[in-house]
């Protein structure tokens, strides 16, 4: 079932590149910024995103064609926040190339997550303008995406804050999660929705399925940063432990590490020149505190109440489809 | 006249700023990322495009308190390519107080400015909730500010590619401006015409008076960047050439310069470190080959172009304003 899956999001793939690329064929002035802009969006990614934008839209009835514009501008308002996330922690990969500022600067990737940003929103109107969407539904999802984005930056903010922080509850990280990560899964599936035609009880249950999906899917990432094979991951493992980021999983592993164990922990967070070696004891440990377990449960979790937001709506492929995507999301290897 | 429009664009700074504190008020986390992104705000500016609003939609016959949200967006815009700028171009002050990321970092300062991105769109939503506001003029709103911002993007692009290019022409110059400065003006008094419920007609002619304002309005800008009390300025005399920035002024001096004189402005273009004496030195040959003059001249001419844009419009208090704000955008020293 992972496999049909991956199929279908490498087939959203395929037509929302396709999307971006007619959206950006005319604009080459200037190049490099144009470029720097669709550097990420080229280099792949799942484009999970935008596959919920499209299956919620047709849950609920709407037509296929009817999402694309819509999916490509949250995908674009994904790649702004990783452009401008790489430069924040100063990460030197993404999706298995050099990150954007790496290759053109802070200057210009700057820009171009700000291009990114202001090309979704015209994405959005230039759908209504050749799309007969109801004007009201165009403004809702303007809506969608303007919160989802303003809780995005709040998220980063507090990721980078609790950096620095001695202690970090389970609770803010999962406040943290639900701003960073599960707010704009939220605006993908209700703004797939609104387009589609959804009623009110519609959108905010494909709503509250996509927020489980999001924490469920920022968990198991995290476990995938200390796990997952690093050819596959295109970053390094255990870049989270070198920023001193506060994951679930760290969470757990200070609350069940004893005083010599917490040490050795403490004594590797944040420490960007940590070798490979130090970060395997880490996770060795951290695996032993049972913290990647727990970690995966919970996730397991999320996913779940998923699962149960999707009651209301009568049996179809696409309900079928969503339901798998949530066992993908705990399945896949990146 | 000067101190009457002084006047005016001081109690509209009252009213915009009372207007963002309402806005802000009830966000208070992360509050590191809320204080960043406030800070140029509340330091001042001359409120210059929120003006334009209020006025255009004035001057159509709509409602002043109809155009104060829209206003404050606009100044949300324009701060939040301020914080961007200022990381991109390095520069430490700004309105006479430290940039954004010199006091709370690049990452905080990154952040802040895409906080104040959406805020502008959450901004102009909540008016559309809240106002009878015909929606089709929401979304034209939001049209004309996303596309500004795209416009300000490449201007801003623009402009550090030029700092790297031995020729940069004229019309590059006046091209690269009309996006940098020009295309937020033109967003404003456009939007201040469609709020106040202007006709076709009426919002093209304010949005030309507004583009030959904001050329006219950057060339005074530049000229001042070299001319003005540093006290009063509130920055560096001189940064643009420490900067390397192709400014008119500069393009005409290096058309006019000898051999001679060509080799010692390029010695300090660009140079972070050169002294006030050398700059000083090197703003004495800009005036004596003409080129401030020049400047000038060629920022009268822009003036006089967006006066005439307003002969279609009967004669008015507003209108007078407008023409005043015309004038004070080549007399003001600041």
């Amino acid at each position: 079932m992972s496999s049909k899956i991956n199929k279908l999001l490498v087939d959203t793939s395929k037509e929302i590149n396709q999307e971006i690329r007619n959206m950006f064929s005319s604009q080459v002035q200037p190049s490099d910024l144009y470029m720097a802009s669709t550097h990420l969006i080229n280099a792949g990614g799942k484009r999970f995103r935008p596959f919920l934008v499209i299956k919620s839209c047709e849950l609920v009835g709407g037509k296929r064609e009817n999402a694309l514009q819509i999916a490509a501008a949250i995908e674009f308002i994904h790649n702004f926040t990783l452009i401008h996330d790489d430069i924040m922690d100063r990460d030197e990969k993404r999706r298995g190339v050099p990150s954007v500022h790496v290759l053109w600067g802070i200057p210009i990737a700057l820009l171009s997550g700000d291009l990114l940003f202001a090309k979704a929103y015209e994405t959005i109107i230039n759908h209504a303008k050749t799309h007969q969407t109801p004007i009201r539904r165009t403004l809702k999802i303007i809506d969608f995406i303007t919160q989802a984005t303003i809780s995005l930056c709040e998220g980063q903010a507090l990721d980078m804050l609790f950096e620095s922080m001695f202690e970090v509850s389970e609770r803010e990280y999962i406040r943290m999660i639900s701003k960073k990560t599960a707010a704009l899964m939220e605006a993908a599936a209700k703004s797939g929705a609104i387009i589609g035609g959804g009623n009110y009880h519609q959108v905010e249950k494909l709503g509250k399925f996509a927020v489980y999906i999001g924490l469920g899917f920022q968990i198991i990432d995290d476990v995938l940063g200390l796990t997952a094979d690093e050819q596959v991951l295109g970053k390094p493992v255990g870049s989270d432990l070198r920023e001193g980021k506060r994951t679930l999983i760290l969470i757990h592993a200070l609350s069940q590490a004893n005083k010599t164990q917490r040490k050795q922990i403490v004594s590797i967070l944040g420490d960007n020149n940590a070798s490979p070696n130090q970060i395997n004891i880490i996770i060795n440990l951290i695996q032993k505190l049972g913290s990647i377990e727990y970690a995966t449960r919970k996730a397991e979790k999320y996913i779940e109440k998923a699962k149960t937001q999707l009651s209301i709506f009568p049996s179809s492929r696409d309900k079928e489809v969503l339901s798998d995507l949530c066992n993908y999301i705990i399945e896949r290897k990146y």
